[in-house]
């Protein structure tokens, strides 16, 4: 008789034992935190922690200038006709998925993408767009795949414009659509023909004002600047951008009185900015992503490079690992809801906006923004205590990124999967709350913790390739 | 022999013995803190409490819009030709006063007067402009006896420019010039061409371009809307202005683009706005200026309604004794220098931007806004600290102005002068340093104390009318 055997915790044990043709059970054993010991170098020999220190050396020296706009299908590196980026990690990923990217996508998504099939035109009514979502003859991809970022259902569709985020430190570029506002919006999952309408005005009047303006401004508007200041005033530029906002409008000012002739445009493309204290978020997403993108394939390295949620599942990726998601069903979101809707109504956690939370700010940072608790619930201690916990899970404090409540104290960078599975700390989270049918919008916001399975995994596959020590 | 009696304390005790013909020596004695008995109620019955429960009711419940800017000769009551308003008490106040105002006039505010000389065209050099104000020909008067306040020296002349700010809950208006931004100005007492050049160019072009704005929006600008907005970004609205500044420029953004036809006077107009962080003192202020007058003449209110400095003496008014300032000599400021400055060349503490603090912001705010130790001194801590230790010496909580990192409490708001002597707790201050010299300008930023003399006047001019209870 062939002996049986179960195996609790490391996969290495399991499959050895496999190798040799012995039936193996394997146990979803955690050793708990701080009894796991620490990977401090990979098979092939590179020093964990300088591979990590590199990483964050990289993200923290980046730059991010938004230098202009751009028509999705012209500026997006290998984004094609029929193509819909999306938030989150691929669709498709999952083990256990069953169908295509349409099956497996929420709600909200799916009211996104077909608000960018009736604004590109595709299709005349919803039912159609569903219809052509469904059929096959579009291309889903995420937006982490083209070098860009969605907040929330995260949809680009070729004709949409996007600003251009450049990190002239290291070359490389990132793009986002612009913020379309509150209430009934394309990002949530909003496809009514106001949805539509304002996405129009958006690509033929916003657009062109805003890169003419950003065009003139002598080596484009400092983004990684802006969000440093907006730090020192409340915002942590996730899902508080007032000051962001704000200063965004300052910096473009006078470049766009000058090159807006019209004053009724000027009057309203104005007034659009003000009326949306989320107008920002649109703007430090991309620069998250153009800062974070230059520590990708560090190999050794086990910085997060990227949290993002398609609303049906979370994913990772770590800079030794870059081609690689690890990934686990999106979490639920505890928050404040709007009158009317509920904790029954709530989609699971979406978007990429965790990619600012990626670069050192966000959810790190909610120490400084002390009247986030208003938005997503908590009291202003919960904030500073939010970010105090973050320094045990991340490699670096930020040079430029820094908490004035703090005594300037640079805000957590670098997100370590090492530490998270060590100390059993997922990352925390803000973000909004889309209703879980597509057409409905936004419901509320709140907070909540990346699952702590796509760290683990991470772990796991870098595990593989490294040595473990005990360095207690 | 008649008996020769030594008082220690309490004046009304050696009044009822002077009335008996007895020589009585007062001995400047102050009982220590917490001994001192409460004043309850004046001699014609009049519960101080509720009399100061009204004030502070008042100050909280009053508005503050920008309605416009008008000339200061044309809106300023009682403002005539050949007439300098200054900041703080009158110059001629102080019973050991010599001379007259120009000869009590400290450097910086001297400097101003000259620059205002030049300005109005009085005079065409800086010696004919200080042979001019030492002439007598000059009426010099407080900003606060005109309902106004000013900046540091806060000189303003006849054909200077002023916002005018509302109270529609009172009926009552306060002016204010606008701020001339950094650097040289005539507020810490510059007066080259360069200055003059500048307040020509708010007059002819920043003057009627912003008026034409303001009186374009509806119900005006509400300013006190802006203050608990800033103050939830860092501000405390007094020295730390960014905030502020910025949701201004949005606030009026879309009238400007209507109303200024010129697109290079626009992007002129936005980018003076924008180069100076402290632009939004100058309308915080006048906008505490209206919301405390209301309180003014509250019989028997020990509630605190002007402090104001000019460079030589420290002065307050409180509610109670609506015509009587209590002086002593301003202070000297403990703060940071710009380079190739120090403490010798510091004038003392200046300007009536502490109307700030008497309004229940500024100051009292500082634990909204840890930035600030960057520019005055400090760690966050202190900032902190500060607004604690406010609330001992306050009669109420603002229920408008909050501090998020307390928890949403509101700032402590109304000066009682018995606190601050029961306490021995003088209001703590944060203000610019000007050069004692005319001409030079400012020199750095910092802290300081008002001085406790003023205060004990006051609790003595009302304990002259009032009763002692100790309610221990």
């Amino acid at each position: 008789m062939k002996p049986s055997v179960i195996n609790i915790g490391l996969q290495t044990f399991a499959e050895s034992v496999r190798t040799q043709g012995i039936e193996v059970v394997d146990v979803d054993f955690r050793p708990s935190p701080y009894d796991a010991p620490r990977l401090t170098r990979t098979r092939d020999g590179i020093d964990i922690e300088m591979a990590n220190a590199e990483a964050v050396r990289r993200i923290a020296s980046g730059k991010a200038a938004l230098i202009g706009l751009g028509v999705a299908r012209d500026v997006i590196p290998e984004m094609r006709d029929k193509m819909i980026l999306h938030a989150g990690p691929p669709l498709t990923l999952r083990l256990d998925a069953q169908g295509e990217a349409w099956d497996r996508m929420c709600g909200p998504v799916r009211g996104a993408v077909m608000g960018a099939c009736l604004y590109e035109g595709w299709a005349q009514t919803p039912d159609e767009a569903a219809q052509l979502a469904a059929s096959g003859a579009l291309t889903f991809e995420p937006c982490h795949h083209h070098h860009a970022v969605g907040p929330m259902a995260g949809v680009v569709s070729p004709s949409m414009p996007v600003w251009i985020i450049e990190n002239a430190a290291f070359g490389n570029r990132a793009f986002c659509t612009m913020n379309e506002g509150l209430g009934k919006v394309l990002r949530f999952g909003a496809f009514a023909p106001e949805v539509i309408a304002k996405l129009k005005w958006m690509e033929t009047v916003l657009y062109p004002t805003l890169d003419k303006t950003v065009r003139s401004i002598e080596h484009g508007v400092d983004i990684k600047s802006l969000i440093a200041q907006a730090l020192y005033m409340g915002d942590e530029c996730h899902n508080r951008n007032k000051a962001g906002t704000s200063l965004f409008l300052r910096a473009i000012g006078p470049a766009l009185a000058r090159t807006c002739a019209d004053g009724e445009t000027l009057a309203r493309v104005i007034a659009f900015v003000d009326s949306n204290d989320h107008f920002f978020l649109n703007l430090s997403m991309p620069a998250a992503k153009a800062l974070t993108e230059p520590a990708e394939g560090i190999a050794g390295s086990t910085i997060v490079t990227t949290m993002a949620r398609n609303g049906t599942d979370f994913g990772i990726r770590i800079a030794g690992l870059p081609g690689q998601w690890f990934v686990a069903p999106a979490g639920y979101v505890k928050g404040l809801y709007f009158p009317g809707f509920g904790e029954a109504d709530a989609n699971p956690d979406m978007g990429d906006s965790t990619i600012t939370e990626t670069a050192g700010f966000g959810g790190m940072a909610m120490a400084g923004a002390p009247a986030i608790v208003k938005f997503v619930g908590g009291v202003p201690q919960d904030a500073l205590d939010a970010t105090l916990e973050m320094y045990d899970i991340c490699a670096a404090e930020h040079d430029t990124f820094l908490i004035p409540a703090l005594n300037f104290r640079g805000a957590p960078l670098g997100i370590d999967v090492r530490r998270v599975v060590e100390t059993g700390i997922a990352p925390r989270l803000n973000t909004g709350i889309a209703h879980k049918e597509p057409g409905i919008g936004q419901i509320g916001a709140g907070l909540l913790r990346a699952p702590i399975e796509c760290f683990t995994a991470a772990f796991d596959a870098m595990r593989e390739k490294g040595e473990s020590h005990d360095t207690r």
